[in-house]
């Protein structure tokens, strides 16, 4: 795809942007503030800038007359960048650019990475749960008849030297037929044993060679969201992927909620048969797309948290928010999937990652699988950040975990405005250091409705580098814009007025919400201090740390480190992985090898209950400020915090 | 109990008799005839015997008058055996007593052979394949929060050494509430493994100290009826046993008839469902009569002919009965017994006996496992003896097996006045050799209703001894009487008249009848024949015949010898076993180890199709005689009958 240059006056910052980028977004990339209030509708006007060279498209509304137009005037927001071009941003006279660049910076996250199923057919990886084989078998005769079931096995061990063969009463009674309809030439689905000298099950038959059609089902049950993928185990393509929210959220938003519903009369079977209902949705939608027919899926693999795992396997989880926090089970066994009332061939079992404990649970293991770092000598953090935080440290000799309490204010919970990552939610943010007024951009670039995650991240960094908000995240209360006011005692930061958001009041971040935010930054800082002295180091001992959850791929790493979410090291260290539970999932159903691993690293994963470790609650608290009370721990924030004392600008203050 | 003494005379016979006896049983027993034609209802009056020393209860009826009575004369079918005593019997004064017994012998079953289940224990195979324990498990803490299940596995290990240890989701379901309901006290049933380093399932979960209740159930699942038992597995005592008639009977009498219904529409399923509601009424029988709860039944195992395996099992038998007679499966893997629709915990497996072929199945294996032929080093014959015949020769070393297409006739099958061995039935028989009358005893004593396979036999034998009917059956057209009469073209030889008998018509043994024996037992004579042949040895090699089959109890192995359904060797190598198929099953629910010889006995057992032997055919066209067409091999019976040449009686003739 084509690039384009982008180059900010008077900042002289310059940015490499795809063809067609919104230039506001551009801007952020950057690192520069424009005014812009509406998310990017166009509405507010204040976007305002001066194309010196180049080409936009678009740009124009109501709010740029003839002349201004004919003069190179463009509202940012509503402009796409069509070529390499020098953009003048009108900034206020009392700045000039050097310190402008000191408030922000460019937006940078963690390099993404892929993961690739090439590799593993390189490495003898490629080992799918299940296979397919054509056997054109021979017929039976008077001297020869032997009983179908053994002629296929005996057959089995002759051609291909298979051993231990099972074959399950729903298979042997489709066998008598089937072997006569189709002259005894059969395809067999076989499911292979994880462990070496186990036994094969011959899980189904069918009549001709059905071996081009082999699929596999990897699903992450999330709390908020269920995401599927279809996968050919023949080639290990990705047919098709399906993501939908977990219905459950009608029963409750979170895990807790879910928890107490379920202990309700028939609240167990409701949330189950809620979650099994839109999994056979995601699985409907991704056969249709993919064009396959569901008979020919073969096997499928589940991720989840304890909680949704219970809830999805229909076993009580009273006991999870229940001191001393104890899951049902950790392992379990192979489960038909028809059992569950997934509408899947009989023949297809679902394997269940296992879980660590209440709050450490399979999603984490897959994640800890799709990131490798079990089997690497660098030391790795992995972090899954959604409506809890898990943390996994170690790499191939030990591996820790724990679960932080952090709370859903990452996902936009318990935020006055807080919403998720949905269409109108503020993902970004700057803010003038003189005026105060913010620049908002939105998700699909419409007008605000709310603030979502990485949004709430970003706007707390900025107004902590600004000096708007103090190390606990109170408001500077001597600040001269109407943008920050108190209503019943309680103070805030106007983000969008009502006539430029697309509610009918207007949208604000309060001093409660900075709070929640520090609250969850702190409980997922410390968890991993905490975990890190369990063992007897420190973060400048980590090789690398991985982010996972929708969530991981839209922090800026700079202003997460900020606010003291991400401890302080070199950026070029965290890699983004995406949704770490489908990866994993997707890996293993291709790849019995790395199944073996799953169990392996249940038995070697050491849970910690935050709750319960001594050096916790100090670290907690000591984390409840931005970025954190131990200053040295954050020496780059420290230096740019000092490098900005007594460069504030009189001119925001009210005079007295 | 009182036995007494009952001496018959003029033959001057003797036996010994169990207090209350019959006296025509007696007789029966002893191998004196008494002319009886009604079955021991006192209603022909034929039976008139004078007691010359010691009492009878009862004998009298208005067939005898006051001074009669008063001299000693008593009806022998109505009068019990209450001291030793001398009877009298009014023989035609043309025969003495040494033509008497020369015509008739004392009756001789195959000793019976009881297993012992104490010997189980002592020599170490006791081990039943689920065994209970109770647990008081340590509670979790904060610092001790395994997941339940996982706490289960680790209690058992470091308790008992338990290894390899899997719990099934149903299981799992139950663990957390049931933990918490009784305080971690609870009882778990563990489902061994038949072969070692196999994995133990932890099949339920029981509150408290249930450990000293732990049932199984066998289950011989037959063509024509279905026999139960239920089993302490902590003791190895019996608590229950119940029989029932397999109600698919109204589909079919016998296999092949089950066979084509299963073909119909909905066929195989209504066979599945009838034979499963039995079982269901059997196990509630039991568990009834025994005063178990039947959630406490932990196993259950089954054994049955390769048809009604399948159709229990409700796998298609369409190609059992088509050349070249293929079952589905020879082996099955263990099947939740609520998947077969049987009414007991989720918990329990059903553990169903292999078949060998189409027509060797589950019961016989079962059968060889009771008679633990296949441990020894004395050559055995193992024949279960039904609607069809299996014979299975060989000891530790060797096994061969075959199926007789015997037909129906030693069940009543495809006889006139054939039925089965219920009450009414013609069970013995003798013949007058002057008179040619009868004397009838029938199963409860009743007026004569038919004729079972054991009247059969003994009625065939004693027509053949008597020279009533020669040695293909057919009967010598001039003896002067009116029970041998021509009906439409076809001899037969009336039994029981009308007014005798308790149907509205003469009981009469035809031709046909006799020819269908004559098939009925070449068949199997000759299947062992061709057996033996094939593996090179005869029948003089063998060291103990094994009978099995409800039949074969009434078996008299005389007159089996005379007809040549038996071989012609010392009666003391016979041993009778009772119903092989359940004693099989009910092993099995004690012991481990010789469930794992089941499937060895499977891979040793070298099954003939008779009808591919080539010897087969000619081996049978010789058998079509009685007893044989090569008299050398009946030495005792050539004796007999040429010892009575020139004996037959002038007066029984008719006057040419």
């Amino acid at each position: 795809m084509n690039k384009h240059k982008v180059l900010f006056l008077p900042h002289n910052k310059e940015v490499i942007v795809k063809d067609g980028e919104n230039l506001i977004r551009a801007a952020m990339k950057a690192g520069v503030h424009i005014n812009a209030s509406c998310g990017g509708e166009g509405v507010c006007g204040k976007c305002r800038v001066l194309i010196e060279d180049g080409n936009v498209d678009g740009g124009t509304s109501e709010k740029i007359s003839r002349e201004d137009y004919a003069a190179g005037y463009r509202q940012a927001c509503l402009s796409s960048v069509k070529s390499d071009i020098v953009v003048r941003v009108p900034v206020e006279s009392a700045i000039d650019a050097s310190v402008l660049n000191a408030w922000s910076s460019p937006r940078r996250a963690a390099g993404v990475r892929e993961v690739n199923f090439e590799r593993f057919k390189q490495n003898g990886c490629f080992l799918p749960p299940v296979e397919k084989k054509y056997l054109e078998l021979p017929k039976p005769t008077a001297k020869d008849n032997l009983p179908d079931v053994a002629r296929l096995i005996s057959y089995l061990k002759r051609k291909y030297n298979e051993q231990r063969l099972v074959v399950d009463l729903p298979v042997i009674r489709k066998i008598p037929d089937i072997f006569r309809e189709c002259n005894f030439n059969i395809t067999v689905t076989l499911a292979r044993p994880v462990q070496i000298g186990r036994k094969t099950h011959i899980i189904n038959i069918q009549p001709g060679d059905l071996t081009g059609e082999n699929y596999a089902i990897a699903l992450d049950i999330g709390t908020t969201t269920i995401y599927g993928q279809l996968i050919d185990v023949n080639t290990g393509a990705i047919m098709a992927r399906y993501g939908n929210f977990n219905r459950q959220i009608s029963y409750g938003e979170d895990v807790i909620a879910r928890l107490v519903y379920a202990e309700k009369p028939e609240g167990l079977k409701r949330l189950h048969d809620v979650v099994v209902e839109i999994v056979n949705h995601i699985i409907k939608k991704m056969a249709h797309e993919a064009e396959i027919d569901s008979e020919q899926i073969s096997v499928m693999i589940l991720a989840g948290n304890t909680t949704m795992t219970q809830l999805m396997l229909k076993v009580n989880p009273k006991y999870i928010r229940r001191s001393p926090y104890v899951p049902a089970s950790a392992l379990y066994p192979p489960i038909k999937a028809v059992d569950l009332n997934i509408t899947l061939g009989e023949h297809v079992s679902a394997l269940i990652f296992p879980a660590i404990s209440s709050y450490v649970g399979g999603d984490i293991v897959a994640g800890v699988i799709a990131s490798e770092m079990y089997k690497a000598e660098e030391l790795t953090i992995y972090m899954d950040i959604g409506t809890n935080a898990e943390v996994v440290i170690g790499n191939r000799d030990w591996l820790v975990c724990a679960a932080c309490s952090a709370g859903p204010a990452f996902e936009g919970g318990g935020i006055k405005f807080g919403m998720r990552a949905i269409k109108g939610a503020i993902e970004d943010f700057s803010i003038d250091p003189l005026t105060l007024e913010p620049m908002n951009i939105t998700v699909e670039n419409v007008r605000p409705r709310g603030i979502c995650g990485s949004g709430l991240i970003n706007i707390v960094a900025a107004l902590f580098e600004t000096g708007v908000i103090d190390n606990i995240g109170r408001f500077n209360r001597d600040l001269d814009t109407n943008r920050i006011r108190s209503q019943n005692g309680i103070y805030e930061y106007v983000l969008a007025w009502t006539d430029e958001n697309g509610i009918d009041k207007d949208i604000v971040l309060t001093e409660p919400d900075i709070n929640n935010l520090i609250r969850a930054k702190g409980a997922l800082y410390s968890g991993c201090m905490t975990l890190l002295e369990e063992v007897g180091i420190g973060f400048h001992d980590i090789d690398r740390i991985v982010l996972a959850g929708g969530f991981g791929s839209y922090i800026d790493l700079e202003r997460a480190m900020t606010i003291g979410l991400l401890p302080e090291i070199d950026p070029d260290k965290f890699t983004y992985i995406g949704n770490g539970s489908l990866i994993g999932a997707t890996i293993c159903c291709l790849s019995n090898h790395i199944r073996k691993d799953v169990v392996e690293i249940t038995r070697r994963m050491t849970n910690f209950e935050l709750s319960e470790t001594a050096s916790y609650m100090n670290n907690y608290m000591a984390s409840l400020f931005l970025p954190h009370t131990d200053m040295s721990r954050f020496p780059r924030i420290k230096q740019r915090l000092e490098a900005r004392k007594g460069k504030d600008f009189e001119g925001r203050l009210k005079s007295s």
